[in-house]
């Protein structure tokens, strides 16, 4: 829910381009990049440093031949500028005595840009465009992930260890020890990724071939930060009883089952059920991999502005996995004012409509004071929001309507429910959306965490460990830690651990 | 069925350390290495080649910490030979003024023969054991095969690119365009290898866990020979509904599925029902594996003998998993003579005790003359005798009992049908066992070639291009390749992939 995306078609180009804009003129590059200052003035800062600006852009890489004379390169990037494009990494691949041979990395807004850029690129005379690469797409090509060798296997004598007959010793100590599995072969540090591709990212129900890509950069994820080795695992049906079958006829393979980018509500079905016929931890990385790293980015910002979590106030918008998850745990932690709105508006005991059981279930631990009506009246007098739903649904006033100092993350996928540029200027404390509340942050170390341990839960206090542990790791007014620090996910990873170990 | 493993307790030792003893007895050491003779006297040093002297042996590292004196060593290599033991590697791990420590690598028939040698070693005074490593368990230690990054993450711009915001852009290319999965995930290159572990080499239905380094090993040599990357799957059942069901609904995952170690004859129901279910193709090594390399031995020995496929009579020992699919497979090659013999004798049209679906079909494609009784019966005059059945059902008599030159393929495991030396002494013109006819030498070329044509189905023309192109590898008078040349299976492959095509 809360992953970030290149939004589609021009709009996205468009307004990410007025945020570098807007940001440009408030303060100078220099401000920018030293991040120096730290103060409530300078809070621009962290939404200029989340920017990214090339981060939702088409990247494509363009073989060119041109005519080895002076200013014939600077032909291209002019053009490339007129027409709005970035220019990036430049490579010669060929030199002959007339032309020179160029790699040329270039961003692009969207196809359309792109497309124009080339034609007209493409109708200099002397030049000739020999190739066109998306750099993604390349990247993607024949896979992310391989199951590959840990053992050498250079002799017969190798050969006789590792698989018959010399393999028949591990089997039959496994067969006298079941316990051993765990060490003897990668059952012990072997994780399941399964999805039906229901939800993947914020592109909706794609289908399973299309959530694979989601599935094996999340298993390069956790095996560069932690060292584990992920399977996905596509299972192609949208029945709990056929998925919950499914994982749990091949549970024995695995050390732990996260289920991913499954549409709510069949994730909570699928959870719950599979984690009671399973003797594994069963984790649905949507629901608590966001919830774990809200309450890390809560336990941190309400740190460093002085809030406590048994006064604050908290309006949360989205009832779907990550929201209904994040209630509960944020509940669970001792958080004592929450509201839920869903599109309908506030989750409440007397509402009626639109209900179900998991929603029963929010208006019983939550929305005390039995608020009801729009997010826009909600929202009021708050301290925290917590935005799990969708594209723009709050407004700089509503924001102005919170109490003095709110905290705003707005986790909408791919466009936040408020650019947290537009948050700030209103008057938030910290804003922040999914390109750094990111469940990235959560899963590595939960995940690392609980093989170490060898838990058969994934239990609140571990949650709550890695929480803490986020806070901790995370500078003073940052929100978050970097994710791309692997120290970090050790760090979060022992505290994992020790929660979950019998003390 | 045919793969090999260390035979149980101290009966298979002993049966070992004969046949080299044997051996030795019959030609001197530099014949062995060279192997220069090829006349049909000879043919013992196939035997001895394959007998490879420690293959069945455990193998223990003993790490010991010995006074440094002189002399000192040869007590423990001495005491080693008095007990029968060998002695391995020897590397220096630590000195001290006083005391050496080495890790000392040992060779032991069995268990019994290991505590005997350990305990009269740790009595000596001076000397003391520090540590006693299984060298087969510890390979096995963590697994053999993780699932690992074929992409670089150092940047956040790399992690922008496999996973949120630039995975969308893949995600979407595959929504739209479903062929392309092959190509940018996983998909293309993976290999299902799943078990439910009820006939796991000859240890029987030890079940999933301790079935898991077989699958691993098979993981590894696909690995290493091809390139493929498998995943191996556990699936806790011995229902063929469940196993298929399972299978079919994570089908999507993969390009090809390998079923392994599962028990006959559940093994035909799973593959027949789940190969209706998938468009993928689905092979079971145990019958088509195992198949395609007799057939190809059958090929190269015939051709070395100046037999033909139309005139040749066979008996084929065992209807299990490998003999059911070896009949079938030999039968649409065109070998015309074939009786099937299971442990209640010659399978007929005739009988009526002791029948299933399968072999009703074995009695209607074999065994024209009707003929009846046990092997010792029906395997006078035959010119081919194939095992893949126990231990020891054939004797010398009953291969002097054939025809003249038979070939004798004595593939039961751990301990084939007949020696394949005391079958070259009653006469056997080539005799081997599963050692060096195994289906090792089949499946990588049948997986590679497969994937690469992007076949969905695994046929007869592919399998019988694969037995060619193997018989076509080995050299003259030796029955089969070599397997650890990569080389090999690389042209198995290819010979795949050109039937797979559409000429």
């Amino acid at each position: 829910m809360c992953r970030p995306q290149r939004p589609h078609g021009e709009h996205a180009g468009i307004q990410h381009e007025k945020i570098i804009h807007r940001i440009k003129k408030l303060m100078s590059l220099h401000d920018l990049r030293t991040h120096a200052g730290r103060s409530y003035k300078r809070r621009y800062v962290m939404a200029a440093e989340n920017a990214e600006k090339y981060a939702y852009k088409l990247v494509k890489k363009i073989r060119m031949r041109i005519l080895d004379v002076p200013g014939a390169f600077g032909k291209v990037a002019l053009e490339l500028g007129k027409h709005g494009a970035m220019l990036g990494d430049i490579t010669k691949v060929h030199v002959t005595t007339q032309y020179v041979t160029r790699d040329i990395v270039m961003f692009f807004d969207n196809e359309e840009q792109f497309e124009d850029t080339i034609q007209a690129i493409g109708e200099f005379k002397g030049y000739k465009i020999l190739s066109v690469e998306d750099e993604v797409l390349s990247i993607h090509k024949g896979g992310k992930v391989a199951m590959i060798p840990t053992v050498k296997m250079e002799t017969l004598g190798d050969l006789r260890m590792i698989y018959t007959p010399g393999v028949a010793q591990a089997c039959k100590y496994i067969d006298e020890h079941p316990q051993s599995a765990s060490d003897l072969t990668s059952i012990g540090n072997s994780v399941c990724i399964a999805t039906n591709g229901s939800a993947v990212l914020g592109l909706g129900n794609i289908g399973v071939l299309a959530g694979m890509p989601v599935m094996e950069g999340k298993s390069v994820i956790l095996h560069k930060m932690v060292g584990v080795s992920c399977i996905p695992l596509l299972i192609d049906s949208d029945h709990a009883d056929i998925i919950v079958g499914t994982l749990h006829a091949v549970a024995k393979t695995f050390s732990i089952i996260m289920i991913e980018d499954i549409a709510a509500p069949l994730c909570f079905e699928v959870e719950q059920k599979l984690q009671q016929r399973v003797p594994i931890p069963v984790f649905h990385d949507d629901q608590h991999g966001t919830a774990t790293v809200i309450l890390a980015t809560l336990i941190k910002t309400m740190q460093d502005l002085g809030k406590r979590k048994e006064t604050v106030s908290i309006v949360i918008s989205g009832a779907g996995a990550a929201g209904t998850a994040t209630c509960k745990m944020l509940r669970e932690y001792g958080f004592q004012n929450m509201v839920v709105c869903d599109s309908q508006g506030a989750i409440a005991g007397t509402r009626t409509k639109h209900m179900n059981a998991y929603k029963e279930e929010i208006a019983r631990i939550t929305n005390a004071g039995n608020e009801t009506g729009p997010l826009k009246n909600v929202i009021k007098n708050k301290d925290i929001f917590i935005g799990v739903s969708s594209a723009y649904v709050v407004t700089q006033d509503m924001v102005r309507s919170m109490n003095k100092d709110p905290i705003v993350l707005a986790l909408a996928n791919p466009i936040p429910e408020i650019w947290p540029h537009e948050a700030s200027q209103a008057g938030a404390a910290f804003a922040l959306d999914g390109r750094t509340v990111n469940n990235c942050l959560a899963f590595p170390g939960l995940i690392r965490g609980t093989l170490d341990a060898r838990a058969t839960r994934i239990t609140y206090p571990m949650k709550f460990a890695a929480a803490e542990a986020i806070a901790d790791l995370a500078g003073k007014r940052e929100g978050v830690p970097n994710f791309m620090n692997p120290a970090i996910h050790r760090r979060i990873a022992e505290a994992v651990k020790a929660a979950a170990l019998p003390s």
